[in-house]
């Protein structure tokens, strides 16, 4: 797809009316007086949450913004793998991956040493390992990231829209544990300036930015470096002959600074994220007045000897970096955590910020939210123990000081000035900076993380039974065949975000145990099956068991499969055949090779926001039993 | 994605709400009093039609449908590998993909030799054969089909909508070859009844089914077999043992008869193709009443011993199978071709109809009038002499006789009682029936059709530099590299929809002919985009120049490309980048290899219905410079 190669334009590119591209406009109408839960902030953050929440049709959820509308243009661009996986789970990543650029290869440009205040090409890098995910590192405006979500959320069970042109006054948590908060706003939309609303959450997510006004009430705040360089980014429609354009680019100078080049969707827009001159502590990026010209300026110092000549600058903006973290993401204080229960949470922007250049912020805070959403929707649907809350700030508060760790160490790279020599004392050598974000690939591409062991996410013991699942990491798909029509799948794909947990039996090799494992799960009194699902919902509505077998699809009876693989479901009784996966040796690898898995079978338990809870011997019945009774809630 | 559980539901599955999974109603208007062209029926053809033209906005069009509105369920359902590709064109293949059904392999039964009144599975083949396309096989409700085509048209420049609730009443050609076609409509909806209107149209393009009033006006009817069988359909939600439910799987049963089971969309759904008894030639099918539960019945009796329990009948019907079709497509008589252009023009099923289990009725249908879009657009904007309307008869003509051969085998051996043994003088061996399938794959997958040599289509002469893409077939993609951005794409996703034709130099080893051949095409007086592309658009506008190298991306220096593969264009005069592609040696076969191209180059012209019109070598310019001259219009 080719677009915006007249000047820049908001909203879906394949909408000609430039009216009709942008989100739909939602009627003006009063908040709610009480909600299970609010959202304060429309960012990327704030948007998974509702898109979460808003599958479930008897969560009420109220979302806020302070913005008079959706967003644009602007902010973030960047997309990694691991978020391409949970928009999958949203059902809307093949639609980026058709629109977004597609960050294929990475290249390094340094000062020639021929000529050093001219620039020369010096690495050239795949961007994301083999086989590291199923879906490409891409960009796009994060605007049409939040159409996505709002698309999602409208079409949604409860068809959830934002209101708009809020600004919170006022947060306070009165009384007990149990009492809902309450939350004071105020209009700013023109005619209705003077009116303010109350509104009563049981829980509150402030996803509200750096600036967090949630955080503030909670008493918290985010700690770390003071920002003491100054960036300048652009979105340009440009005329270069710099010939690696098109390609990602990091690009250290002997001109005055470094510069970090983003292709964008479309084919012609780019963004350029420029350093700017150091700040002395006392400065701020306010009082230094620096304009587009400049910013451009210094653009084509440091990309000399190429051209820059720019047409049209869709965004710019100047920012500080500063590497900071709040710590904690609740209001329950580190001693008060086996009182009490969080009853507010701050997310993405409102916990961490950090430099934009590793295309980290959008990523996490989303990540964040996602982390969130089935903690929150299962405990307000009587599922799960609210205990299981306090595992959001300790799992995401984890990431927040990987990032940040990480993060500092990339901006102090990409900010060094180039080491000539060898014997130069100062600056940092192009060629280790590439190593370390080829190093931190896995990082970037946002599959590192690993949660901690908690009540929600089990010990190591049996890990070498899967040992490409690792425990606490996201699911690692891998292609199979659907034994029931013989189609090439994503494994992972069958988690979608719809709050339930997957239970992924990897069957042994004569399916025996695989058979033991389901009548034990359909039928013992003891099965987390028949202890959590609520009565009169389908078999797989709390906990979804796939069956990943050895044989090839054809050598599959789908009618000697056990009950609990082919379920009846519905008001009809009709077949589920969507539960009994193959290697697909025709096109990939043996799953079982791909992902270590015994071939005496092991039980893979995944979370609803992805990530392997468990890895269990097919047997493992009464450690499956006691892991889900960790924060299950028995259905009567 | 999994939809229909708990009932059929029109509309898009991703939307909870049923009125907003639904078309947007189009807003109560009268017709226009003249347009460009009118066409008549909102069906797959009309459609793909309205869609194409959709795309120029200074071409006026009318859409008029006898329905209320938009078609909500029933009828056609597959969708070939070829048809995929031509929606890729459309830009809403891949939203096609993640919610269709996909064939994967196809299942034959037979009647058990061991208990010959139960069946048995006699074979399994892949459905399509590697390499065919780079898009599946796929069953989508035919009315969804509708629903991205009338997207696609409302966010096109022109922002076209049908005018539903109108009958055409007559159809009048008077006066000169240049006077516009005179239609006059009555309104059918309510408190309109007696209303009529009237329409001019220089173009009239009757999309109107079997019993096309169009076609009646042109004094045509449809030659050919009196339908003498009937068979059944019904689209349902049922329970079966039946293994091969989620299968393409046809049955040849001792018990009454033979049927076609087609899996659907969303993992529930199937459509029952069943075979009716034989008619006397005096009888049809309205005189028979057959019901829905005679038919169920019928269904049982050939599954048998396996069981089918109906919950929903989502859609059903009775047809008689016959083999017609219309001798010409325009209203111009075989002896006035020199003399007269066509005015009016017929498409899809009122053209041709045959029996629908293989598949083919929408999509050829869909595929005529992609071939005369682009026509007639391309005369309508000034571009092509108007006497390259007489090919789109001509051309699809062709294609309807082939399919009309095939489908009276292919129904005659569906239908057939499968032989029991070698001595059995009856019926045809479902082995038999298998391999003819298999052979006849290529022809129901779309790509087999290959338009003669005409005026749009080159001859032979140099075929041999590029025997894979074989002159008159339609352009077969293969996987490459783009140059600038290190994408893996595919070659033929640059042919979108949008009227323009594709010149493919494919480069010589050292691209020094490529080089000629672009400045050539630049700057000669002779080169056809010197001649034919507007003053004041594009250079890419009117012939779209696209090279493949036979290096390696990270080999190409954009710099020292032609111009003409890095264009610049629009009102900042930004580069085009997208223009120069690489094989891909990673994820695939060199594409030199794959098609066969001659490694001193090759010119692979391709038409905007995708089609290849001519085959020549890198410096063929007076045969390029002919080849277009045949039916262009130079401007100024």
């Amino acid at each position: 797809m080719q677009f915006h190669l007249d000047g820049f334009r908001p909203g879906d590119p394949a909408v000609s009316d430039a009216g009709a591209a942008l989100p739909a406009a939602v009627p003006d109408r009063p908040l709610p007086d009480e909600v299970d839960v609010l959202i304060v902030g429309c960012g990327p953050t704030g948007l998974t949450l509702a898109a979460q929440l808003a599958v479930f049709p008897e969560i009420s959820v109220c979302i806020v913004d302070l913005k008079p509308g959706p967003l644009e243009l602007g902010q973030a661009d960047g997309i990694a793998c691991r978020t391409m996986e949970m928009f999958r789970a949203f059902g809307f990543a093949h639609r980026i991956e058709h629109e977004a650029y597609w960050v294929n290869e990475t290249v390094f440009w340094k000062p020639d040493p021929a000529t050093p205040h001219s620039i020369a090409r010096s690495g050239r890098i795949q961007d994301v390992e083999d086989g590291l995910s199923e879906f490409p590192h891409v960009i796009l405006n994060q605007a049409r990231v939040h159409d996505f979500y709002l698309e999602s959320m409208r079409n949604s069970p409860s068809g959830l829209m934002p209101h708009y042109d809020r600004r919170l006054d006022e947060l306070t948590t009165p009384g007990g544990a149990d009492e809902p908060a309450v939350a004071r706003f105020a209009r700013v939309d023109p005619g209705h300036q003077d009116e303010t609303e109350t509104l009563r959450a049981r829980y509150v997510v402030g996803c509200d930015g750096a600036r967090s006004t949630v955080r503030r009430s909670m008493g918290l705040r985010l700690a770390g470096d003071a920002a003491n360089q100054a960036w300048g980014v652009m979105d340009v429609l440009a005329v270069t002959d710099f010939p690696d354009i098109r390609y990602k680019a990091v690009i250290h100078s002997n001109q005055g600074g470094n510069l970090l080049v983003i292709p964008r969707e479309g084919g012609y827009l780019f963004r350029l994220y420029i350093e700017l001159d150091k700040l002395d502590p006392s400065e701020r990026v306010a009082d230094r007045g620096i304009t587009i010209d400049q910013l451009i300026a210094a653009g084509r110092r440091i990309l000399a000897p190429y051209t820059l000549e720019v047409k049209e600058v869709a965004w710019w903006s100047i920012y500080e970096i500063g590497q900071r973290v709040c710590d904690r993401y609740d209001d329950v204080p580190a001693g008060q955590v086996p009182n009490r229960i969080p009853r507010v949470f701050i997310a993405g922007d409102a916990c961490h910020t950090h430099s934009p250049k590793a295309g980290q912020g959008m990523n996490v805070s989303m990540r964040d939210a996602f982390n969130l959403g089935w903690k929150l929707a299962s405990v307000l649907r009587g599922q799960c123990r609210p205990e299981i809350l306090h595992t959001y700030s300790a799992e995401r508060h984890a990431v927040a000081e990987e990032l940040i760790d990480f993060d500092r160490r990339f901006a102090e790279m990409f900010s060094a000035p180039p080491k000539t020599s060898a014997q130069d004392s100062e600056g940092v050598d192009p060629a280790e900076f590439q190593r370390y974000f080829q190093q931190q690939g896995r990082f970037t591409a946002g599959v590192a993380t690993r949660y901690a062991p908690s009540v929600l996410t089990g010990s190591a013991e049996h890990q070498q039974l899967a040992s490409g699942f690792a425990i606490g990491t996201r699911f690692h798909s891998a292609p199979v065949i659907r034994a029931a029509d013989a189609k090439p799948v994503h494994l992972g794909h069958v988690v979608d975000a719809d709050g339930r947990w997957r239970l992924f039996a990897f069957a042994d090799t004569s399916t025996a145990r695989l058979a033991d494992l389901c009548r034990w799960l359909e039928s013992d009194d003891d099965s987390p099956i028949h202890r959590f699902t609520p009565p009169g919902t389908d078999v797989d509505s709390t906990i979804d068991v796939r069956a990943v077998v050895q044989q090839g699809h054809r050598e599959v009876d789908l009618n000697n499969l056990p009950e609990l693989l082919r379920p009846a479901k519905g008001r009809y009784g009709l077949v589920d055949y969507e539960k009994v996966f193959c290697p697909d040796l025709e096109r990939a690898d043996d799953v079982f090779e791909m992902r270590d898995v015994d071939r005496a079978g092991a039980i893979v338990l995944v979370r609803p926001d992805q990530h392997v809870a468990h890895v269990l011997p097919l047997d493992g019945y009464d450690e499956l039993a006691a892991f889900f009774d960790g924060f299950m809630i028995p259905r009567d």
